[in-house]
């Protein structure tokens, strides 16, 4: 018997069923015409919203990262609640001008940008994250060659890490940003060229569970800014301290203390150096904002034994759930949380293997798993599947498409 | 430093360029119009092809499993190369449909086999491998509705595997297909249904590159298929053999013997039992076939040097080569087999790393490369494309979108 990772708080049984903004889950299903589908609750997201706020100092504006989740109505209901948007691609930038968001609150990283990206950014008017001093000649000559004054920042790549992050992003040698050694050097160059210099951005690892190590990560972003911004001889405008907020997604996970992240952060914003004194002050999260809002339903479409081990054979699988399969960035599979939604309330009753329809041993959703006797038409809902779920995922893979998705 | 996997044979330069089907690389780059892209080489397809046909009995039959690549062009030069087509999904029925194949050399296997996808193969004359006693009796049913006798075989768990295969499919308890023990009954099932019983389909595992473990593999194969047979009292019209051919990916692979491989098939089907006399023998390639004739082109958009090390960044990533970044079904990231294609006859000179244009740590091409030395627009390969590519990444992931591909 293998444990499941922790179903997010929030979901409650209907009739015996799972229940998603206050219906059931078949109803979702009925409502979309078919599995796999994604549902997000935009009362989760609310709420999320509202104990991030109420936990955080006012002066921090809250930026929501749309690689976490861009479809276009769960985009459009967050962008109205965030603070700013974060974008990767020129791709994400046009579903940002589509969902109809102040461009000027938006900024752009990614360390391989391509011509007509920044170009598309800087006529928006879009703050560009600048990764390299090559990258910042570039957005110099397009902001020229267009004649408007582009909106510059630059990442840093620090000399520490996220400690206990999911995925490091600072720390040693990085494609991220430019190395705070040569930070200095690139801002003067920046306000030497007549470019707008937005300030930094500073991110150093994603996925942290431990508030302890939130807390020293933030404590030496506002120390490392600082530091870059007094060699530079500026003020810092703007500091995009990163994200860092995990999810429970594993057995064994907690929740991310955000009450003691605010606390220490308000401690530190009541005491912050001259650099940063007017700074307007962000944190860049996604999957935090969003991620245990979704669920992803599937069918079992069979039910069967082999050398007497059970398997449900699902109508879904990693083509929609890679990281969920333990295909994405992980090492060492373990299960996400995983329930039968039609039979939510019932005690788990025997071990079974839950695996998608495709055919491959790599499509597996739940391995050895307690769960209540499930027969082929019920349904099987994968939780945490806010973020990095569609997006991230092969959905051509063997032919099958894309799931449904629904903002309820 | 870290290797680099071995470059498959076929390709030279022209005029110091990576050269595919007889043009250098940058000029199919201007006919797509864009990087990144994808270019399959039908010269080395047919070649590919032709070799197998040589090194194996006469009398063996070889399918291509589409799921290796489904790009239409690609998959119309295949199909007539090939024997049958197998697919895996109602979407790849809708493929080979369009492609204009003769359906009835089509068969489907997969163990989450939706209703509708059931339906759709028994009415266009697909052959359907059963993955279970349910599966069977849903298809019984179905025939009977649309007044269509359905062809089914058996898919087969059987009770070995492939040794040293990238991904057992066999040997102990698994979602796919029946336990070799409860197959008998099945096949005199089917027979009573007055189904059309179309043989059985043996598939133990992919990407082996040992002559003796596939031929190890296929001698069992043969065994299983024959006990079963004389078990259920029935001759086979038709036994899949599986497949498991592999291709040189990683530093230290070599290529699988396929001489070898014939000459003990040859021998085995010199002296068939009676249940095999006269069925129809094939195997089901899909990587071995194509995969070796695709090379990813990207483009440097990049480089930058980050604590000492050169990072060469591209416009690509694993939003079109998961598995090439090593975030699909490995343990242990290796080095595709990479080179600059714009500086294809050079000698290696530095090390670097080759990176994606995603924000995230994983997305890496090659790590601690030797290649000759590259500038931003230089074009980068990573070979061993064409299986398991395009259709098997996240395009999607950070709102990028799918490369181009080109059959060429």
């Amino acid at each position: 018997m293998k444990p499941l990772g922790p179903i997010p708080q929030g979901f409650e049984a209907i009739d015996g069923e799972l229940a998603i903004g206050g219906r059931p889950a078949s109803h979702w299903v009925e409502q979309a015409g078919r599995t796999p589908l994604f549902v997000y609750s935009q009362d989760l997201i609310a709420r999320r919203f509202a104990a991030l706020r109420e936990a955080m100092p006012d002066r921090l504006k809250i930026n929501y990262a749309i690689k976490a989740n861009s479809f276009a109505p769960l985009l459009k209901f967050v962008s109205n609640l965030a603070d700013g948007l974060d974008i990767a691609s020129g791709g994400e930038l046009e579903m940002v001008r589509a969902s109809g968001f102040d461009l000027a609150r938006v900024s752009f990283a990614g360390p391989g940008k391509r011509e007509e990206e920044i170009e598309a950014a800087i006529a928006a008017g879009v703050t560009l994250n600048l990764e390299s001093e090559t990258e910042a000649e570039r957005a110099f000559a397009i902001g020229e060659r267009l004649g408007i004054r582009p909106r510059l920042a630059v990442r840093v790549n620090p000399d520490f890490e996220l400690k206990g992050s999911g995925m490091k992003m600072g720390g040693g040698a990085k494609p991220f940003g430019v190395d705070a050694e040569r930070v200095p050097t690139l801002i003067r160059r920046i306000v030497e060229a007549g470019a707008e210099f937005r300030g930094l951005h500073i991110f150093t690892g994603s996925q942290a569970l431990s508030a302890e190590a939130v807390i020293d990560m933030q404590a030496k972003v506002l120390d490392c800014a600082d530091r870059l911004a007094r060699e530079a001889a500026v003020v810092l405008p703007k500091l995009n301290m990163g994200g860092g907020f995990g999810i429970p997604y594993f057995p064994g996970d907690a929740p991310l203390d955000i009450a003691a992240v605010g606390t220490a952060l308000e401690d530190r914003f009541s005491d912050l150096p001259g650099t940063l004194a007017d700074a307007e002050l962000f944190i860049e999260l996604g999957r935090y904002l969003v991620g245990e809002a979704g669920v992803y339903l599937t069918r079992i479409v069979d039910r069967k034994v082999s050398y007497g081990e059970t398997y449900l054979v699902t109508d879904g699988g990693l083509h929609h759930q890679l990281a969920a399969s333990g295909n994405f960035g992980t090492v060492v599979r373990r299960n996400y949380p995983v329930a039968i939604a039609s039979r939510f309330d019932a005690e788990g009753e025997e071990e079974v293997n839950v695996v998608g329809c495709l055919c491959t041993p790599l499509d597996r959703l739940a391995d050895k798993a307690l769960l209540p006797h499930a027969e082929v038409g019920d349904l099987v809902a994968v939780f945490c599947a806010g973020a990095y779920g569609a997006s991230a995922s092969p959905s051509a893979f063997l032919g099958q498409g894309p799931a449904a998705e629904m903002l309820v």
